[in-house]
């Protein structure tokens, strides 16, 4: 819907898109999303329905983005040509869908091609395979349900999942806590203020695990004292 | 995550905003959201989870849109100053949230503003008084359970529901089958093309209404044979 | 995946079909889910969530049925040609579709040919439209959301809702309850059934309302017993 | 699980309950429960899922609780014995049903009790006729499914719905926005607050109503600029 | 429903079952569901809410049908005696169910058995118990919660699971990404479709490996562009 | 609710509970959620939705309760203080939240503090982290959403979740089949009836392993006649 969606609801395939600076993206891919999240003001978590098929994978690449028809993957197939080293393929459809979308030939290509890994707010099949080619998905659903390929759709527009607009060249951040979007052109300060966030996060789990209370630690006493809660010995029976 | 929210994960209100043409609004809001949708090139539905808590009414009005915290109604409350005769109210949340975070007290400044109604990805209450004012909202909750006012958000920046990006000024429109956004500078294209399918809906309407079958109406029989489907007396028991 | 499923994945217009008997369907028509799922032996129903999109219709009729792709309608216009009087089209999709995937115009075309209504495991839109023409739906979606007409399916199998089997010409009843389905070939005996306990309610409902516990009424004192359930006066604090 | 329930897991009937002063049970009837909720520190609510069947009912009763177990209604009918003038009968179950463990047959044995009304987490059935009989149900869900009675539950012990325990005798409150249950001592308080904040509402929303702005009204500018939301003109593109 | 259904609603135990070949059964069980589904026409998938409680196990078997009572499980005693080397037992239940229906203990009388697995649309209870004794499972739920044994159900009888319908001695074929349901009669067919379709895809994935692209590869250049599916260089900003 | 509450809807904290007997808790952390729920007569499971993070942990602790806000994690600060060796943190929210409210620095905390675990009806983040420090738990949600510290509630007051009740104190027993709580003052009992039905169910798996069948083991077969399950050889086609 925003203005810089292609007009009168054609459907384009961008050839072209600018990517997120690619050291900045592979550092962030060691940071974990909790840590990103909160760095960048708690935005672009795409919600905890997008779960990872796989654990203990934490990855970032850039957003090559598709918006499919549901039960229909002709338009994947017409990303696979864009994607590239770095990227993350990241999939979403103009109504619900449980389908399996994407397949072990689908995670062929896109080996091939380098791209680091697959968010789908969809499903994936052949999971068993995706984890043992080592090729890291995050998905709605996991189903056999396979698909169609009958129906237009769009590559590399910007998409929506789960109230987070995420644009192509994007970063894309993912691993066990669930995927966060990163603006293309946010992601040096992001990587900033998450490596900050990092550095005072390792003195304060030191304190908190020598017994330091957070509570101390964060001086929250005064304010639970202002929001009125009261510290009572017991509640009468 | 936009390139045109404000950088750095700021909370703001933005006070000016450009508005989709008036008379374009008003007009869709005669035309139906099934209709708008199809012609529209089906895009910027809302989902089916955002329900209107009245029957019978359609209209459409210029997005003033509020991202906030769930449970939290502050940022609605910032919004108000900036909802003016034509405006549709749509609040959405950083996560799901189930909270009445709107109810008649703040229905009551919004038909001070002459605003149309209000679009909320989270929950109203009041609905009897809201019903009984003529204050038409749509929600994907309905729930007596009040909000705080102590955390920040922002009004006026471009938002996104169940895959739908919304910018202010955006047009609104929304009926007994849910709501549909569309573009701010498509408003006049989205009407042209909604009457010139509203024209053709009726002809068919009548054919069909006679005992015309869509099938082949629509010219769909070879379609279907090309697909392979075919025609057979019974099933065999 | 019945035997009586044409082999090999076919998709199969049937056109001729046994519907079960018109009196007895029109007769069920008058007696309510609720007496017929448990006259029947407690089977039949679709669910909680095929809710009606009108209040106060009760209806029977028999059944044609449609297997659709997800967001696709192309088989539900196929199916039109072989509705008649006294049938209710059953649609299902082959994965879960939020889609309104039936409209005013397909009202329109089944109303001429007086078919009695719909039941929809997917989304009808024209919700008002519907409702103002008296043509009732039982839905699990109202959406805007229209479809495209691009797969094939099949109409006149044998298809399953909720874990019910339903076969064409089964008859289906419909009203605020929900929607629970008869065997073609027991519509007889189902009415029957149905009509001696309307004749038993009957008089249970005097005998409640004038005060006589449905414990006694019942017998169940004896069997709460048997079960271990004690009667004491207070619960100790 | 408190230790006022039942030990050791014994199914019992408590006979006795002590039942909220009827007369703030009466008046708080009057009062919405988006005001009681809010007057008694936002609690108590048994979540937006649990809704009614009929609209603009607004009522309040002393609960008699029923423990059940899934798809049986054995212990509904037990308690009907223990339900009065004044009551509001409240069930849920040990796990989750859809079953319309209720109907018209002990809506009938309800209304002869002068009982006000039910408020069920699993389904009720005969929608219609309660609604014509005017006894208003609260349900999550509506469904023709009957049940059996065999199994073997509770009646009159402390229950839990949605996170809010439920005593015997504690205030049901019920309108359009949901139920809030208010805890039996503290009707009175309950009430006493809830008018004292109706009063405040009162002239809050003459002024909105005015055109003054909450943000004014509710001095939430300083608020807005403490937690460090800016206004700014526009975005830029 | 179906006419093969015992009529008048009868609760029935089938002790005599036709089984699918047993030894396209055990190919079946080499194959994945992914290919499976894909190969019969997409059908036959009982949803992706049924998930595996394991990881990495692949079987088929030949269907043993439980039809119980939410929360009962007497019925799968019934059934356990029918069960033999091969098959898989599939429970449903009359209404949606979390009740952990299935242990340890049916797990070791169906081992004892030679039985393959699970598939219930219900609970499972003991899962790391069923994990250690390699017993695999599919289920809709794990739930610590236990079940009574008082309500009478059927076996062998025809069921049907999120719309697809499940005959006695159809092939039953589960892993990672499901469970699909192949037609009795349709097994050595299904074998042999499935085998071609594994032949064709390793020649696939070893071009798609080499870089060859899908679109090239299943000649989907025409159709986007038939589709109207445009490629341009960039969108405007 | 419960009349134990603290009156008038205060926020509290209370510094002193009765713990359950350490011994009892400890030998119940060995027994499986599955034995303990039957053995205390189906009671005090928290649902299938609270998931472990982890497989192949089984862990009981006596709890320590924290009502939160939704999103706003500053009571479970303001409770660490009161977790000692043993305990297990269980956290609820006053309405649904998706938020990842707990993660590794609040598990150092606990971990310092001796804390075996945590139940939380909300989401959890840093869930990598978690498992590789060993730190269980259960919560309904993963996601690297964080929470703002803004909101005031309750700790060590009674709560609900799911409908069971839990006061401080309490047994918290949670493994791969989920989390049942037991009365603080049954702790002994609950553990002598777990072992009991252990020994029972240990006869029982061997005679059931060896081939007897639980319908003969359970005298299952009179019940089924008695109910009216009819044996029938085949199902007519």
């Amino acid at each position: 819907m925003s203005s810089r969606v292609p007009r009168h609801g054609q459907h384009v395939v961008v050839t072209e898109i600018d990517r997120a600076d690619p050291e900045s993206v592979l550092a962030l891919g060691q940071v974990g999303t909790a840590t990103i999240h909160e760095a960048i003001g708690r935005r672009g978590f795409l919600g905890p329905e997008l779960r990872p098929i796989q654990t203990g994978v934490r990855v970032a690449g850039t957003a090559v983005t598709v918006l499919s028809h549901p039960g229909d993957n002709l338009m994947i197939h017409a990303a696979v040509e864009f994607c590239g080293p770095g990227d993350i393929l990241v999939v979403t459809t103009t109504a619900p869908s449980t389908h399996g979308m994407f397949g072990d030939l689908l995670a062929s290509s896109l080996t091939a091609r380098q791209v680091r890994g697959l968010v789908i707010d969809a499903g994936v099949r052949d999971s068993a395979d995706l984890r043992e080619m080592g090729f890291p998905a995050w998905a709605r659903h996991i189903s056999c349900q396979g698909t169609v390929k009958s129906t237009p759709g769009s590559v590399n527009v910007p998409i929506a999942i789960e109230g987070v607009s995420i644009a192509p060249g994007d970063v894309v951040c993912a691993d066990d806590d669930g995927v966060v979007v990163v603006s293309r052109d946010e992601a040096g300060w992001a990587l900033e203020r998450s490596r900050a966030r990092l550095d005072t996060e390792e003195g304060t789990r030191a304190r908190l695990a020598a017994g330091e209370l957070g509570l101390d630690f964060y001086g929250l006493r005064d304010k639970l004292r202002d929001l009125g809660v009261t510290y009572i010995d017991r509640l009468e029976d």
